[in-house]
């Protein structure tokens, strides 16, 4: 067992790399933009989310609010670009998710370089964040948050 | 990149080891006792079940009926034992389904072997299908199959 390998194959079936767009007077342009990984398991199976917490050495695992499962989630730019990036340009997704991890990366190392707080920087992480998981929803069409 | 692992990481998450029960007229007892491997998938996102097929060099893709997704299946007996379990015997699942896989190793040996033609080997095969996947729904409860 490689353990690598099985990380990336279960996070290719079950992981999620999302930059969600939240209203927030607190950030630049009025905008919160907030990349996160998440892997979300029914409680009752939860070990491989210790896992995963345990080889990424970051992270928390809490209940999702949303139903009755248990959510991983690496929210800090930081763990993202130097624990996270890192992992799955080494051992890398095979299915379609690979396509969004790429723009994930690319507006994970925009964010941590402090770009997405010039207007164009801004723009180019948003314009990364709606190429992503194409068939979720979203709160903001795209020309909503037009800055 | 270790296919294997990759491969038991994705189907820890996505996958289902089942055995399904059905009225029949054509099977001894009046019961079909049916193992199945399968992982479903959206159908926008069916790279990972072809690779599975050619993988395990055996199982088939189509529509689920039941919803939008694609689903890769292996129903044959002789397919699950001889190529199923000894993958998934040789490199591990992580997670709390690695109990549901062995007790559908069982099974399938059992029912290889033919012991489900015999009241004991198929109350036997019964016991295994309903010690599996406890969170999911059955269409029939264990005393009504008792034979």
């Amino acid at each position: 067992m490689d353990l690598k390998s099985y990380i990336s194959g279960y996070v290719d079936g079950e992981g999620c790399f999302c930059i969600s767009i939240n209203k927030s007077s607190r950030h630049s342009f009025g905008w919160e933009l907030r990349p996160s990984f998440s892997v979300s398991q029914n409680s009752d199976r939860s070990e491989v989310l210790r896992l995963l917490k345990q080889y990424f050495t970051c992270g928390s695992i809490r209940p999702d609010i949303s139903d009755k499962t248990l959510k991983f989630e690496i929210r800090s730019i930081n763990d993202l670009v130097h624990k996270v990036l890192p992992h799955f340009e080494d051992t890398k997704l095979i299915s379609a998710k690979q396509n969004d991890f790429k723009y994930f990366a690319k507006a994970c190392r925009l964010m941590y370089s402090k770009k997405h707080l010039t207007k164009d920087g801004f723009n180019g992480v948003l314009d990364l964040a709606f190429k992503m998981n194409p068939s979720g929803k979203r709160k903001h069409l795209r020309h909503e948050i037009k800055i």
